[in-house]
């Protein structure tokens, strides 16, 4: 019988999907399962993005060029030089969501066997991309009691070997919601440009900055044009994940030439989500507005009811829809298949997602989950209280 | 300045993408360029899908299961029992295109520096997805005086190695437009079973079988559920490349669950694409049939119009919708420049595919050119009147 390759082997699964079947047994036992697990905003769709595929008049539904249209990526340029990016539509290829943004820059930037420095936790598939390319991760550890801030410069340069090729940062973060300063990423500037590394930013949350932050782009800096790689995603922005479309921006030609070939391979993006995404452009900022207003209230309900109960720590996230709790149990797994499968609270339980998925160190994050605050308010308060009862009822 | 990966440098161009600027410029000078260069079919997409999208009613795009709905699915497994292969909705795992059920099957069964067997010409992106793995493709030659057939048992014998890991082929073929016979398909059975191989079949190109064949898909056959992994996808079949929605098929659970995980690394097929591809199940027979028709005429045109001219040869094509035919240049790759850059026939003129770039043995196709029959037969005539003068002018 023929073999799975290694690589194949050392694949990682999804940290939620050993939970999904109790969650399933619990839907089936009558429980309502509040889902605060995953990405998926319940944001409405902007409508502009969603008539555009509505009123398309296509017949034949061809393949999109492999980067991208000039029209869209003109258009996407455009957007970058509102938020103080200057790009032009050459330094963009439009890729299959912010996914294949990673897998083409991982594939463009390192052989097998080369590494990339990430702060932990980080997001879990960076993992998996990583194996696909035979790319190790190499973890740099960011602590809950500093709300995740970034390492310091020393903990990086202990980690640089010959092999490594890029650091890799999600700003603002995913699961930490921290969002880096313009002093962090010059300190990160100062490492990459003495190390000759590839700095690779994931800001996928970029509009999910609160409290009046402002978001500091690595595009922004001077002097990192041959090093700065941004992962983008138009599915967190919008909210609209099911599209996939995403992008890489860069002003390193020799990159993006490499990465259009990666993408000529898979020859196109998905034409109707194209569609949706040149549309969802002309999204009014009106939209943005309510969307982050939202958002800053779920998080200030989720925050200051969290941190009613007892044992449990909080690092307060200041972008993007996630924060890491540390909750009184020894191992966080166990706890968040225990909710599914043996506890209700009225008939209602919700699943978290375990954090030791988002560690690449084995055993960090064994007592910490991940929330994701993407219900409403009143749905919030009641999954805290659900957790609440459930931390009561588990340490007994 | 950070660097390339060697697996950059290495990923191949698009053998077209180099005559592109030549046939803009051609288009700038008021020339009209026939573009039979690529796998875009002119046919209209099925009503069915293009409707199901235009009546959605979507509010929040959010991200599908990783390997498609169950509804999917099953659908799905229904159409392939219609087409004698019987499957079930588990031994599927919907993708992002054809393109990407390639990648997660070279990196569940591959590691890098592993080798894949496969009939040359090939599709020329099987290329960049085994170098996107660090796998080594090893050709075995099909020769056009033999219409491309399966090489002999011990040709491909010659090239196992321990590194070897699966035998791939295209049926019916692109470039070539071959279709296997059953016998054909039972002599890749022994040599899989033999050595202990997986045997991919690419059948994107199922439904394109003409003459009244018909296409013997490699789970038609007994004894291979370890071995045989089925590529497919929607962009031919339904004229729907845009959609960009393919699938896996095999009922070798253990690889099934393999490439699974590559598909929740990447979260989600596209969503429309989704929508699109179920509502396409319920296009009508009537609709292939026409589409048939249409291809067999083109087809019929095409070759007995291009044996006309001397010195060209032809392998005819039993399915797909592209032939090989050798010209009467030393070097295919200069005149398809030339015919764009220098040469129009009433201010026309027509795009070709060298087919170097199908090849991966140095040297082999240089005076084959593929041609794609995917304009009306009007227009194939046209082409060939073009390509007839081009050589008469050339080989001045
Ligand atoms: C940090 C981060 N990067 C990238 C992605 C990938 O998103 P997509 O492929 O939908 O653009 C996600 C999705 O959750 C994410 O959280
Ligand atoms: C033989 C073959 N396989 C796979 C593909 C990939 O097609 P897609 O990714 O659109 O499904 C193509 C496209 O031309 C093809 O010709």
């Amino acid at each position: 019988m023929p073999s799975i390759s290694d690589k194949g082997n050392s694949m990682p699964q999804s940290p939620i999907r050993k939970l999904v079947p109790f969650a399933e047994d619990a839907k089936k036992r009558g429980v309502k399962v509040f889902h605060l697990n995953i990405g998926q905003p319940d944001i409405k769709t902007p409508q502009v993005a969603l008539d555009a595929v509505k009123n398309n008049n296509i017949e034949v539904l061809s393949y999109a060029r492999s980067e991208g249209s000039e029209t869209y990526r003109n258009k996407l340029s455009e957007y970058y030089d509102k938020n103080g990016i200057s790009v032009t539509a050459n330094d963009i290829i439009a890729t299959t969501g912010g996914s294949e943004a990673l897998l083409f820059t991982i594939g463009s930037i390192t052989d097998p066997g080369d590494e990339i420095i990430i702060p932990e936790p980080f997001y879990a598939n960076y993992n998996g991309f990583s194996i696909a390319s035979g790319v190790k991760v190499v973890p740099v550890i960011s602590s809950i009691d500093d709300n995740f801030a970034l390492p310091k410069i020393e903990d990086f340069e202990k980690l640089i070997t010959p092999k490594t090729k890029a650091i890799l940062i999600c700003n603002p973060g995913n699961p930490t919601g921290y969002l880096y300063s313009k002093e962090e990423i010059q300190k990160l500037k100062e490492i990459v440009l003495k190390h000759d590394l590839f700095l690779i930013a994931d800001e996928v949350y970029r509009e999910f900055a609160y409290d009046g932050a402002e978001h500091h782009s690595i595009l922004k800096e001077d002097g990192l044009d041959k090093n700065a790689i941004v992962i983008d995603s138009v599915s967190k922005r919008y909210s609209m994940c099911g599209a996939r479309i995403g992008c890489i921006v860069s002003r390193n030609q020799e990159f993006v030439q490499t990465a259009i070939k990666f993408a000529q391979a898979r020859l196109s993006p998905p034409t109707y989500a194209l569609i949706a995404s040149e549309a969802a452009l002309d999204t009014p900022q009106s939209y943005f507005d309510d969307v982050i207003e939202e958002y800053v209230e779920r998080r200030n309900t989720l925050i200051s009811e969290l941190e009613k109960i007892e044992g449990v720590k909080v690092a307060k996230p200041k972008g993007a829809f996630y924060c890491i709790a540390e909750l009184p149990v020894e191992n966080s797994e166990d706890f968040a298949q225990w909710i599914l499968e043996s506890f209700n609270h009225n008939n209602e339980t919700v699943m978290v997602a375990p954090a030791g998925g988002f560690y690449s160190t084995k055993g960090e994050g064994k007592n910490q989950v991940r929330i994701a605050y993407v219900l409403n308010k009143e749905d919030l308060k009641r999954c805290v209280a659900i957790l609440k009862a459930a931390l009561e009822a588990y340490n007994k």
